[in-house]
Protein backbone atom coordinates (compact mmCIF):
# COMPACT_ATOMS: atom_id res chain seq x y z
CA UNK A 1 0.00 0.00 0.00
CA UNK A 2 1.47 3.58 -0.74
CA UNK A 3 0.97 5.97 2.15
CA UNK A 4 -1.55 8.34 0.56
CA UNK A 5 -3.67 5.56 0.14
CA UNK A 6 -4.18 5.74 3.65
CA UNK A 7 -6.58 8.61 2.87
CA UNK A 8 -9.12 5.98 1.43
CA UNK A 9 -9.06 4.23 4.66
CA UNK A 10 -12.24 3.87 6.35
CA UNK A 11 -10.33 4.30 9.43
CA UNK A 12 -10.19 7.35 11.48
CA UNK A 13 -6.82 7.01 12.92
CA UNK A 14 -5.44 6.12 8.86
CA UNK A 15 -6.84 9.42 7.67
CA UNK A 16 -4.76 11.13 10.32
CA UNK A 17 -1.74 9.43 9.79
CA UNK A 18 -2.19 10.26 5.90
CA UNK A 19 -1.21 13.96 7.31
CA UNK A 20 0.55 13.41 10.53
CA UNK A 21 2.79 10.65 9.82
CA UNK A 22 4.91 12.49 7.47
CA UNK A 23 8.53 13.43 8.74
CA UNK A 24 8.36 17.08 9.58
CA UNK A 25 4.61 17.70 9.70
CA UNK A 26 4.41 17.44 13.52
CA UNK A 27 7.41 19.92 13.99
CA UNK A 28 5.74 22.15 11.97
CA UNK A 29 2.39 21.97 13.07
CA UNK A 30 4.09 22.71 16.87
CA UNK A 31 5.54 26.05 15.26
CA UNK A 32 1.35 26.76 14.59
CA UNK A 33 0.98 26.34 17.60
CA UNK A 34 3.77 28.52 19.23
CA UNK A 35 2.44 31.07 16.59
CA UNK A 36 4.72 30.50 13.82
CA UNK A 37 3.30 32.13 10.68
CA UNK A 38 5.48 33.35 7.89
CA UNK A 39 7.52 30.65 5.98
CA UNK A 40 10.77 31.96 7.84
CA UNK A 41 8.96 31.30 10.83
CA UNK A 42 8.74 28.11 10.33
CA UNK A 43 11.74 27.45 8.68
CA UNK A 44 13.83 29.23 11.81
CA UNK A 45 11.57 27.46 14.53
CA UNK A 46 11.67 23.61 12.99
CA UNK A 47 15.36 23.49 10.94
CA UNK A 48 13.59 21.82 7.90
CA UNK A 49 15.24 22.00 4.72
CA UNK A 50 13.16 25.02 2.47
CA UNK A 51 12.04 22.53 -0.12
CA UNK A 52 10.57 20.37 1.75
CA UNK A 53 8.97 22.72 4.47
CA UNK A 54 7.51 24.32 1.17
CA UNK A 55 6.25 20.60 0.08
CA UNK A 56 4.80 19.86 3.74
CA UNK A 57 3.02 23.66 4.21
CA UNK A 58 1.34 22.81 1.03
CA UNK A 59 -0.18 19.33 2.18
CA UNK A 60 -1.07 21.27 5.08
CA UNK A 61 -3.09 23.64 3.00
CA UNK A 62 -4.22 20.45 0.84
CA UNK A 63 -5.20 19.03 4.08
CA UNK A 64 -7.34 22.07 5.14
CA UNK A 65 -5.50 22.51 8.69
CA UNK A 66 -3.43 25.29 7.79
CA UNK A 67 -4.68 28.24 5.62
CA UNK A 68 -2.72 30.22 3.66
CA UNK A 69 -3.46 34.00 3.77
CA UNK A 70 -1.45 37.16 1.58
CA UNK A 71 -0.51 39.67 4.82
CA UNK A 72 1.67 41.93 2.48
CA UNK A 73 0.84 42.58 -1.04
CA UNK A 74 3.88 44.00 -3.05
CA UNK A 75 3.57 45.53 -6.67
CA UNK A 76 6.04 41.78 -7.86
CA UNK A 77 4.96 39.23 -4.98
CA UNK A 78 2.69 38.76 -2.06
CA UNK A 79 3.81 37.42 1.34
CA UNK A 80 2.00 34.63 2.99
CA UNK A 81 1.24 33.45 6.36
CA UNK A 82 0.12 30.02 7.51
CA UNK A 83 -2.35 29.87 10.18
CA UNK A 84 -4.04 27.26 11.73
CA UNK A 85 -7.90 26.35 10.78
CA UNK A 86 -10.39 25.30 13.00
CA UNK A 87 -9.22 21.59 11.73
CA UNK A 88 -6.09 22.66 12.63
CA UNK A 89 -6.72 23.78 16.01
CA UNK A 90 -8.61 20.69 17.04
CA UNK A 91 -5.25 18.84 16.33
CA UNK A 92 -4.35 20.70 20.08
CA UNK A 93 -5.25 17.22 22.03
CA UNK A 94 -2.34 15.62 19.38
CA UNK A 95 0.13 17.87 20.29
CA UNK A 96 -0.48 18.30 24.23
CA UNK A 97 -0.65 14.40 24.39
CA UNK A 98 2.95 13.94 22.71
CA UNK A 99 4.19 16.37 24.62
CA UNK A 100 3.24 14.77 27.74
CA UNK A 101 4.63 11.42 26.16
CA UNK A 102 7.91 13.62 25.50
CA UNK A 103 8.32 14.48 28.75
CA UNK A 104 7.66 11.26 30.40
CA UNK A 105 9.70 8.81 28.11
CA UNK A 106 12.06 11.47 25.98
CA UNK A 107 14.72 11.05 28.30
CA UNK A 108 14.92 14.77 30.08
CA UNK A 109 16.45 13.94 33.10
CA UNK A 110 15.89 17.67 34.21
CA UNK A 111 12.23 17.56 33.80
CA UNK A 112 10.10 18.98 31.19
CA UNK A 113 11.74 21.70 29.17
CA UNK A 114 8.52 23.13 28.62
CA UNK A 115 5.28 23.43 31.28
CA UNK A 116 1.95 24.38 30.85
CA UNK A 117 0.06 26.66 32.85
CA UNK A 118 -4.21 26.57 32.59
CA UNK A 119 -4.92 30.16 32.38
CA UNK A 120 -8.60 28.95 33.63
CA UNK A 121 -7.48 27.66 36.91
CA UNK A 122 -3.66 29.39 36.98
CA UNK A 123 -2.18 25.66 37.51
CA UNK A 124 0.19 23.86 35.74
CA UNK A 125 -1.37 21.40 33.88
CA UNK A 126 -0.57 17.95 32.53
CA UNK A 127 -3.52 16.86 29.62
CA UNK A 128 -5.30 13.65 31.23
CA UNK A 129 -8.14 12.38 29.14
CA UNK A 130 -11.00 11.53 30.33
CA UNK A 131 -14.49 9.77 29.20
CA UNK A 132 -16.90 12.17 27.85
CA UNK A 133 -19.48 10.17 29.55
CA UNK A 134 -18.76 9.43 32.73
CA UNK A 135 -15.45 12.17 33.69
CA UNK A 136 -13.25 8.95 34.62
CA UNK A 137 -9.46 9.01 33.17
CA UNK A 138 -9.59 6.61 30.31
CA UNK A 139 -7.13 3.63 30.67
CA UNK A 140 -6.42 1.92 27.44
CA UNK A 141 -7.26 -1.57 29.07
CA UNK A 142 -10.82 -0.21 29.76
CA UNK A 143 -11.83 0.92 26.42
CA UNK A 144 -13.02 -1.18 23.37
CA UNK A 145 -13.35 -1.00 20.19
CA UNK A 146 -16.57 -1.67 17.94
CA UNK A 147 -17.62 -1.29 14.86
CA UNK A 148 -19.45 2.69 14.64
CA UNK A 149 -22.41 3.96 11.79
CA UNK A 150 -19.94 4.25 9.32
CA UNK A 151 -18.14 0.74 9.48
CA UNK A 152 -19.82 -0.72 7.07
CA UNK A 153 -19.71 2.27 3.92
CA UNK A 154 -16.57 3.32 2.56
CA UNK A 155 -16.43 7.55 2.60
CA UNK A 156 -14.88 9.21 -0.53
CA UNK A 157 -10.81 10.25 0.06
CA UNK A 158 -11.03 13.24 2.41
CA UNK A 159 -10.38 16.49 0.92
CA UNK A 160 -10.27 20.15 2.42
CA UNK A 161 -12.71 22.56 2.48
CA UNK A 162 -11.41 25.20 -0.50
CA UNK A 163 -9.03 27.46 0.20
CA UNK A 164 -10.17 30.94 1.18
CA UNK A 165 -9.88 33.52 -1.27
CA UNK A 166 -6.89 35.59 -1.23
CA UNK B 1 18.80 19.64 10.62
CA UNK B 2 18.29 15.65 10.14
CA UNK B 3 15.40 14.35 11.25
CA UNK B 4 16.93 11.93 13.43
CA UNK B 5 18.24 15.39 15.11
CA UNK B 6 15.20 15.65 17.08
CA UNK B 7 15.65 13.28 19.23
CA UNK B 8 18.50 15.52 20.44
CA UNK B 9 15.96 18.09 20.88
CA UNK B 10 15.30 19.95 24.16
CA UNK B 11 11.46 19.64 23.16
CA UNK B 12 9.45 17.06 24.06
CA UNK B 13 7.42 17.25 20.67
CA UNK B 14 10.34 17.09 19.13
CA UNK B 15 11.72 13.66 20.80
CA UNK B 16 8.25 12.05 20.19
CA UNK B 17 8.11 12.99 16.74
CA UNK B 18 11.56 11.87 16.12
CA UNK B 19 9.87 8.45 16.59
CA UNK B 20 5.99 8.95 15.26
CA UNK B 21 6.86 11.00 12.56
CA UNK B 22 8.16 8.53 9.64
CA UNK B 23 5.64 6.83 7.64
CA UNK B 24 3.77 4.33 8.91
CA UNK B 25 4.83 4.33 12.34
CA UNK B 26 1.10 5.50 13.34
CA UNK B 27 -0.52 2.51 11.44
CA UNK B 28 1.74 0.12 13.07
CA UNK B 29 1.14 1.63 16.52
CA UNK B 30 -2.47 1.25 15.55
CA UNK B 31 -2.20 -2.29 14.83
CA UNK B 32 -0.22 -2.74 17.82
CA UNK B 33 -3.48 -1.41 19.90
CA UNK B 34 -5.48 -3.68 18.05
CA UNK B 35 -3.71 -6.50 19.31
CA UNK B 36 -1.51 -7.37 16.17
CA UNK B 37 1.79 -9.68 17.45
CA UNK B 38 3.72 -11.10 14.99
CA UNK B 39 5.15 -9.46 11.82
CA UNK B 40 2.63 -11.35 9.73
CA UNK B 41 -0.51 -9.85 11.62
CA UNK B 42 1.48 -6.57 11.71
CA UNK B 43 2.23 -6.74 7.57
CA UNK B 44 -1.71 -8.19 7.31
CA UNK B 45 -3.00 -5.56 8.98
CA UNK B 46 -1.13 -2.25 7.71
CA UNK B 47 -0.01 -2.97 4.71
CA UNK B 48 3.55 -2.05 4.69
CA UNK B 49 5.55 -3.17 2.21
CA UNK B 50 7.96 -5.89 4.75
CA UNK B 51 11.03 -4.52 4.40
CA UNK B 52 9.91 -1.08 5.77
CA UNK B 53 7.57 -2.76 8.64
CA UNK B 54 11.05 -4.80 9.68
CA UNK B 55 12.86 -1.44 9.59
CA UNK B 56 10.19 0.28 11.89
CA UNK B 57 9.41 -2.16 13.94
CA UNK B 58 13.61 -2.21 14.83
CA UNK B 59 12.97 1.40 15.55
CA UNK B 60 9.61 1.07 17.87
CA UNK B 61 11.98 -1.55 19.65
CA UNK B 62 14.84 0.89 19.82
CA UNK B 63 12.89 3.81 21.06
CA UNK B 64 11.70 1.37 23.97
CA UNK B 65 8.04 1.60 22.54
CA UNK B 66 7.65 -2.33 21.48
CA UNK B 67 9.38 -5.13 23.11
CA UNK B 68 10.89 -8.20 20.47
CA UNK B 69 9.77 -11.65 22.77
CA UNK B 70 10.73 -15.04 21.22
CA UNK B 71 7.21 -17.01 21.59
CA UNK B 72 8.22 -20.10 19.16
CA UNK B 73 11.52 -21.83 19.07
CA UNK B 74 12.44 -23.58 16.55
CA UNK B 75 15.91 -25.64 15.75
CA UNK B 76 16.83 -23.58 13.32
CA UNK B 77 14.98 -20.04 13.87
CA UNK B 78 12.69 -18.31 16.50
CA UNK B 79 9.62 -16.45 15.73
CA UNK B 80 9.27 -13.00 17.54
CA UNK B 81 6.27 -11.06 18.53
CA UNK B 82 5.97 -7.36 19.12
CA UNK B 83 4.28 -6.34 21.78
CA UNK B 84 3.74 -2.61 23.39
CA UNK B 85 6.11 -1.46 26.67
CA UNK B 86 4.56 0.50 29.14
CA UNK B 87 6.13 3.55 26.80
CA UNK B 88 3.74 1.77 24.14
CA UNK B 89 0.45 2.09 26.26
CA UNK B 90 1.34 5.61 27.45
CA UNK B 91 1.10 6.39 23.50
CA UNK B 92 -2.50 5.37 24.09
CA UNK B 93 -3.98 8.92 24.22
CA UNK B 94 -1.70 10.19 21.08
CA UNK B 95 -3.71 7.37 19.44
CA UNK B 96 -6.92 7.75 20.98
CA UNK B 97 -7.09 11.85 20.05
CA UNK B 98 -5.64 11.10 16.19
CA UNK B 99 -8.92 8.91 16.14
CA UNK B 100 -11.33 11.55 17.56
CA UNK B 101 -9.48 14.44 15.12
CA UNK B 102 -9.89 11.54 11.63
CA UNK B 103 -13.72 10.75 13.11
CA UNK B 104 -14.58 14.68 12.93
CA UNK B 105 -12.02 15.79 10.01
CA UNK B 106 -11.92 12.45 7.71
CA UNK B 107 -14.22 13.34 5.53
CA UNK B 108 -16.70 10.30 6.86
CA UNK B 109 -19.73 11.13 5.71
CA UNK B 110 -21.52 8.10 7.16
CA UNK B 111 -20.04 8.66 10.73
CA UNK B 112 -17.17 7.51 12.52
CA UNK B 113 -16.19 3.87 11.09
CA UNK B 114 -15.30 2.68 15.06
CA UNK B 115 -16.72 3.52 18.10
CA UNK B 116 -15.06 3.02 21.51
CA UNK B 117 -16.91 1.82 24.20
CA UNK B 118 -15.66 2.95 28.30
CA UNK B 119 -16.10 -0.68 30.19
CA UNK B 120 -16.22 1.21 33.20
CA UNK B 121 -19.44 3.49 32.59
CA UNK B 122 -20.51 1.27 29.42
CA UNK B 123 -20.84 4.35 27.56
CA UNK B 124 -19.40 4.77 24.17
CA UNK B 125 -16.94 7.64 24.59
CA UNK B 126 -14.79 9.77 22.81
CA UNK B 127 -11.84 11.35 24.47
CA UNK B 128 -11.57 14.34 26.07
CA UNK B 129 -8.60 16.17 27.12
CA UNK B 130 -8.76 17.87 30.78
CA UNK B 131 -6.95 19.98 32.84
CA UNK B 132 -5.05 17.66 35.53
CA UNK B 133 -5.38 20.68 37.98
CA UNK B 134 -9.07 21.41 37.81
CA UNK B 135 -11.01 19.06 35.55
CA UNK B 136 -12.04 21.27 33.43
CA UNK B 137 -11.76 20.57 29.45
CA UNK B 138 -8.38 21.91 27.97
CA UNK B 139 -9.00 24.58 25.27
CA UNK B 140 -5.72 25.67 23.49
CA UNK B 141 -6.82 29.62 23.52
CA UNK B 142 -6.58 29.19 27.33
CA UNK B 143 -3.08 27.28 27.82
CA UNK B 144 0.12 29.20 27.62
CA UNK B 145 3.77 27.44 27.56
CA UNK B 146 6.51 28.49 29.93
CA UNK B 147 10.00 27.43 30.41
CA UNK B 148 9.98 23.82 32.54
CA UNK B 149 12.63 22.72 34.92
CA UNK B 150 14.51 21.12 32.27
CA UNK B 151 14.37 24.58 30.31
CA UNK B 152 18.34 25.80 31.07
CA UNK B 153 20.04 22.44 30.44
CA UNK B 154 20.09 20.03 27.69
CA UNK B 155 19.46 15.96 28.28
CA UNK B 156 21.16 13.62 26.22
CA UNK B 157 19.64 11.42 23.15
CA UNK B 158 16.94 9.67 24.35
CA UNK B 159 17.70 5.76 23.63
CA UNK B 160 15.54 3.03 25.40
CA UNK B 161 15.74 0.44 28.24
CA UNK B 162 17.77 -2.77 27.22
CA UNK B 163 15.74 -5.32 25.79
CA UNK B 164 14.58 -8.22 27.92
CA UNK B 165 17.06 -10.79 27.20
CA UNK B 166 14.84 -13.64 24.87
Amino acid sequence: MRHDELLDANCAISRAAAILGERWVISILRAAFFRARTFEEYQRTTGVARNILTDRLNRLVTAGVLERRVYEQHANRALHEYRLTEAGLDLYPVIATLMTWGNKHGGFVHGPPIELVHQTCGQVTEPVLTCSGCGEPLDPRQVRPRPGPGAATASPRMTAPPETPA
